[in-house]
């Protein structure tokens, strides 16, 4: 098991899950993991290795990515109470924070696909602290793109930077110059920084706070001059306006998903097969 | 600063800022950062932890549980941008999420509080993995209990351990034997099940997925023969309904503290006062 | 194997166990753990454990807390001579000092039983630095009661803490509020003060350094007026004195489980029974 | 503050000191250390920093090894209550273990020294595990030789290894060519075996449970004709006989000193010239 | 200090330096840091990290990417001899790798931007494990591109991959939808090769072993087609050749800076000015 | 796998090796790790469990210590291309560097043995920081003697040591006393300062940059009157000169061993005879 998610066995179970040892350590528990609502269900190896590590059998009986309905049984879990009662909550919660992600992901890519199939939803970097990778995997099982995975492996010139430095072909050039293998992207708050930006050898741009309209105009005549370079809108993307990005990017990304995307409800049930075998 | 926080600059920053290294890392930069929504604000300790660590100037204009309106600004930071632009997003994501569940549980604990200022609201194990200890520290700035820490400081007998052994009375006995010096509290799914336990020496029960009526005929009966014994109610506990359980219970607990309430938008402005100066 | 037991191995056998690398480290050997003095076996599973994690194949001939005479062999152990013979000295320590504290809990304990047989025997937190859990283990296996894990798991308002603030009632009121989930005791060095404890709301109250008329006279009145709370003694206890107060507490802890009870002595043997094979 | 130490902090207080946040961690708390028998004072340093750690100012009023009376006063610690009376029990912890074994070591070493001013009492591997550098030093602190770190840093062929190998000249020749820049000791049952090791060339010869009259003669003998070799007497020795062995060896090692010495007791007051003040 | 100097402060030191202790931890010993043979000094950060944890103070008379002549002097380190003597070897073995690295990056970048100032030279993945951050630095300190960091941080798709799937019009759409913020490079053994790279829209080729001569044309008219794309080659370039390729590629990558640069010898005599005063 | 060994995999592959995942992560690949030069070959224990690690099957075709020709297979590793490919480039530059110090530690040590079959070989501390007991490993197999294995497993002292304070008699009594089961050996600069040291008691002296005459004179002198004094020569002796002190020590240590042997070429090649089936 990983080191993350040995640190969230400590975190729940510290120096001992003391109710379980009091209640019959080695009683036998046949349970059943259950979607409450239906739902793109993320995090089955997470959760599974929850319960191995514990001690109990596992039996996945969705796949990360599948959607589920309410009631579908996802994993069967098997073995002493002290795994599979121990493991219960920190499983639970990874399935439903994971699976709220991949759904919500799932659901905004679809609709940018009816509109623009090349176009992909992405995440930001407002995640749980500490969490991060668990949230970025949820978005790509739902279809997404995880976008940086931290400070160090891409370049973003934000409008931060450029009050720290305005002049961006020379940013751009010192990007280039620290490290050649990391892409380079840059913000703009107008149309004519992207362009500044696209000239000055930027791999990417970033139209922040666009408004649907100015984005995709602007989004056009990008490409037509510059075909390699990536255009991505941020800023203010809801999944309610997301669609009308749709023909405005080729990457749509929004905070959204990470830090506000609903959690799916999921349960552990006994096993009412393995009551009746 | 602690492990957890270093953990989490480790995951932003990981090999290194590459773009503001690119960008400038000596240049200065004075920040001051805002609250984009009215809150009670949480988490300016570990905010300006991270931004400490990383060689910036914090001063605190505000206090942990301090109600602060739109626009205010919280911190401000001074330093090497490499120090003020690498923590920006670490230290945005830290109070964005404890400043909104402390916001949340603070209008909670007063609603209910109106009609029973002894009851308190209380958080429940449904946390973010890794995240855990931030978000209980929030509830409790918000005014509210932060509930068990996990697995093992405290025994909590529930449906399923009910099930491995439904001798409430030699349950309780074995927990308070296993160790004498945890609080034993026990689940009841009707009311003869909480007076079950209470006789059998419970220190508290949880009346789980009661209906605030039943709740509250509960709870008064429950006093009455056992003053000292803690009354809980759990289960289907939501914003719109909480106020109807103040007058049933002792402390009402709901995960939706801790997965569902909403982020407060943060943001990191440059200080206008230090650019005037 | 879990990381305190590796920390131990590494500390002993740090960057290799030069000796046996020299004298033959692919020869076999075959021994037996035998103790040298009649005990109450403790810490069979993590000497076990440590041979295992060396290589070893082991067999268990007892289970902690068996009581086991002088010259009885309580595991085998085979497999080649850098397993069993890097292995011995501090799988021999483990058993040492777990058996001494086991053997000494299961003495008090059973002493104090004739007397009152629900009164327990319990430790306290003088325990060897980094140790704490094996020797709070051990005192478990000899029947007694391990008491608080630390300074997290129940509040324990003691002298020192009553000179910050010598209002009884606010105190528990506070650790109430601060976490309703710990159970909350009180020291007391007078019956007056146990008594002030109890109507505070304590949930348990330890008589500091009472004599034992004294403390079996406040026990006694204490219980008949506060059924629910639990009454402890501590402070001047020692083998000698711990059966006059029997029936003067529910909960008898002394520091000299964990820092005084003598050794056992424990040796690895040539397996006679391997070499007659 | 070292790694042992903080481990040592995190196991006694976890997730945090709940009394003294509960009874006021902005209170000051002015204490003294005080020794409750007299006693030769050993980890003076490790006390004071786990006070410092945890935020109080210390002032040492004594040094490792000095001999203090009971009442002396050997630390005086001021600060918040959370500091000081956070980290009173391991602080007190760390000095009864070590003041318990330094003392015992002085009495020992002065005891040998009044016949034999060159031969040093040493400690053996017989330590708590993770401990063991804590009670080394305090054997260094009361004059003794602290003996092997570990399995790494010295050859020992002991009983068992030449079980596996009996050409006791093969295996000094292999441990010298594993490692040159080791020293290689050889266990002893009967004078013979101790010849025949220094003339294999062992640097130094370990004679196991010899009477005190054959260590004496076989000393006499082995440094007549090997002046270089180091000659150990180990096993059976106790306090009450360790002067005997005083001209029978340059080095005497008995475990008592490490699993057997009694501790110290040591506790903290309110320092009443604060109080004063 | 970060961790990665710790563990190699740990590495050398371990529990602890026992000849200075022997010889006089207290005595002073003021030294001077000495480059034994014209460099280009790397690592005195590092260096002077190690001196400043074990408690020296040290002055910096040069700074990373100076050129020095033989006998300069590059620290001045005052202090305890357990500071000094004790991270003598671990500074001096850093500062000798990484000199000795960004001395032949500084020579090679110098030659090849005679015939191509925009060309650069770039360490590849072949260095020391657990060390190669520090070998990257002193790369960069030289003038060179330190390349990838690892796996993780940009595509570089080699033969073995396209043994695996040849179709690199889907390999790099597969690298542009796992992870559109990094950047794809793939390497080609022929020319056709490498425009069917660029064409399928990797960001950069690698061309692996090609001769000097072919590897020149192809630089050309891949950049006059593609003039987005970098080229870098790589396979077969040593000190001797590599001036051959300046005008083949945006970037010459080799294997040899990192496992083959010569050592720089430096040493630590005592400070002639300081015994002076 | 050893922490060390997982900390160079994390090293490489940190969030994940991106191209194989985007290549195809379950296709086989089948390889064949090839010594591209003859070599006594070190570090197949190492680089098989990085393989194995990652998920590969290995069949090791030489075992450590071996001399192999160019185009020796030495592993053959089979599995998932995410196995085989992630650990490529970790598991050559292991052989690569270990393999380089074992054939020139074999070459040195066998041209010393035709004069001087007892005479060893030694490495010194001028290592990798955080590579060192891979390096003395590989010294090891290669027949060499990997000397101390840092500042605390024997006393050394140097020169600069000696300026702190030059009785050498006093600081070897020092030594002894601070812990008598630590070699002593004693750095001179002059034939004289040999003696007086071996006259101290040294257990071993150290001539440093001794011309291969005066050493052998000193040699025999030394050894004629302290027979069991081990003679070591150090400093200035290269691959080309180490001939000359074959007789004129026991052992010679040489830094070049691990700061200058060449690295031997290893390369991963598609396994021909898998291919075939």
């Amino acid at each position: 098991m990983d080191d993350d998610l040995r640190r969230f066995v400590a975190e729940d179970v510290g120096a001992g899950d003391i109710t379980t040892q009091a209640v019959g350590p080695d009683a036998r528990f046949d349970g059943a993991v259950v979607a409450r609502a239906p739902c793109v269900v993320c995090g089955l190896a997470e959760a599974s290795a929850v319960f191995a590590e514990l001690g109990a059998k596992v039996e996945r009986l969705a796949r990360d990515g599948d959607r589920v309905g309410a009631g579908a049984v996802v994993l069967r879990v098997r073995g002493p109470a002290r795994a599979v009662l121990t493991g219960e909550r920190l499983a639970l919660n990874l399935l439903m924070r994971m699976s709220g992600i991949a759904t919500a992901t799932r659901a905004l890519q679809d609709k940018v696909a009816t509109r623009n199939p090349a176009c992909r939803v992405a995440a930001t970097r407002k995640t749980t602290p500490g969490f991060r990778r668990f949230e970025k995997r949820a978005v790509e099982v739902g279809g997404g793109d995880p976008h940086r995975a931290g400070l160090w492996d891409a370049f973003l010139v934000k409008d931060n930077h450029l009050l720290v430095d305005g002049d961006v072909k020379a940013v751009v050039a010192r990007c280039r110059r620290l490290d050649a293998s990391k892409l380079v992207q840059v913000e703009a708050d107008a149309p004519e920084q992207a362009f500044e930006a696209a000239r000055a050898g930027a791999d990417a741009v970033l139209l922040d706070n666009f408004a649907p309209e100015l984005a995709r105009a602007t989004y056009k005549r990008l490409k037509a001059e510059f075909p390699r370079v990536m255009v991505e809108v941020s800023g203010g993307v809801t999944p309610a306006n997301v669609e009308q990005y749709a023909d405005a990017a080729d990457r749509i990304s929004l905070g959204w998903l990470t830090h506000s995307a609903p959690a799916v409800d999921f349960g552990l049930d006994v096993d009412a097969r393995a009551q009746g075998a």
